[in-house]
């Protein structure tokens, strides 16, 4: 099983903090690491087939405060697929003219759909390949790009298929929103005024929110675990959808 | 304008040196950079709107030995596109189940294509729109992925139409070959048994690639403008399309 990191913010945040306790954990998760920044349309992807605790990649994302409002990281431990850089998520394919971030954990059993669409995978994991066929339904239901409210709507018709092939915990994100889906395990976390102090759950370490903030600044974090241990995590119920925008999140459907 | 740097070898190679002989030109190209390497099918993307010279994911690929088949850079002077993140080359689509890579020097004026197909601009550059007409153009003449040899007669059918609107140097690459073509200042270099010593055209720095290659190794090295003052760099004709597989170029048409 791997580990997933998701973040949206109405004000372009670093996620040092989390992305320190999310790598904390990846002495287990060793095979592979990547976090993609969306910064407006653009985006940086950093990946690495070394494990977050020893790749240079992963020592500059900790130490380099990169400025995002959609932030979406994984780290791996391979259960299908080689540990080889085209099977390290976060996934990345560009539709009506905006980059697309995807990173899974689970595994999906005999979910073989038919790719006769323009995306394809380039590695052969099962979770890239659940990522082309969404793509290629959301090319399909919409003609150009819709509202939040109506692509929301279309992923809980979509994602109930690869879902019901076994686990199917996500990140989406295409820079304007982030969509969470769980089977079995995501927890979420809104972070906004009066904030306070956190401390990482793995590492001895804390933050004060409050001197770091603004008050009308909002942040929110979805984790398959929660990172920290003194802040109001919530878990996702199985099969829930949630839209974040802005810093805050909403159940769909 | 801007500097492009392309390799293609027939053994992973790390481009430290080139890479920082490129970036010592980043003073007067100071609106970004992003390097592309391959590894198989897999792909590392490093982008920053940073100098090269001083932004700290240009220091880590200075410093980190990533060995790569093929790798394409770009260092960025901006003449069309904002200065952002969507901007800085080289842009990257998957096509026929295999990641793309693009980038280019040189403006091209009042080239509009229909995109009416699956390839859109995230920004707002004519290169951008240029590399998506032609992933478009590509899939329309293959319906899947076809040898380097019809790839490399269908990019010289394509590029004369965009080379017509403009300066037109560009490097692309599936990770299978590199195409480099030139309407104004591109130069190829082969290193190959036996090996010697170069030195940095603007630094004062030299590598002897003797003590670092086998007899076997082959790597091509295609530059805006040579890179070191002592080894035979070629320069590109006017219009000029060559393909390199394996560390070795030819010309096509």
């Amino acid at each position: 099983m791997c580990q997933l990191l998701g973040m949206n913010a109405n004000t372009p945040t670093d996620v040092m903090f989390s992305f320190t306790g999310l790598a904390t954990r990846a002495d287990e998760h060793k095979d592979g690491f990547g976090i993609a920044f969306f910064e407006d349309p653009g985006l940086r992807l950093f990946v690495d087939h070394q494990s977050a605790r020893q790749s240079p990649v992963a020592e500059l994302v900790k130490r380099f405060p990169i400025h995002s409002g959609n932030v979406i990281a994984h780290i791996r431990k391979a259960t299908q697929g080689r540990v080889a850089l085209q099977n390290t998520h976060p996934f990345v394919r560009e539709l009506w003219g905006r980059y697309w971030v995807f990173a899974h954990n689970g595994d999906l059993k005999g979910f073989e759909p038919r790719l006769h669409g323009s995306f394809r995978p380039v590695g052969d994991t099962d979770s890239e390949r659940a990522f082309c066929w969404l793509m290629q339904e959301l090319a399909k239901a919409h003609a150009s790009v819709p509202s939040i409210d109506e692509l929301s709507r279309t992923l809980a018709e979509l994602l109930p298929l690869p879902a019901s092939h076994g686990t199917f915990n996500m990140l989406l994100s295409n820079g304007q929103a982030l969509w969470a889906h769980a089977t079995t395990s995501l927890f979420w976390l809104e972070r906004r005024h009066p904030f306070g102090a956190a401390r990482l759950a793995d590492e001895d370490l804390s933050v004060d929110f409050g001197s770091l903030t603004a008050p009308t600044d909002r942040a929110a974090i979805v984790a398959t675990q929660p990172l920290t241990c003194d802040e109001p995590w919530q878990a996702f119920d199985k099969g829930e959808l949630r839209v974040f925008v802005g810093g805050q999140g909403r159940r769909i459907g």
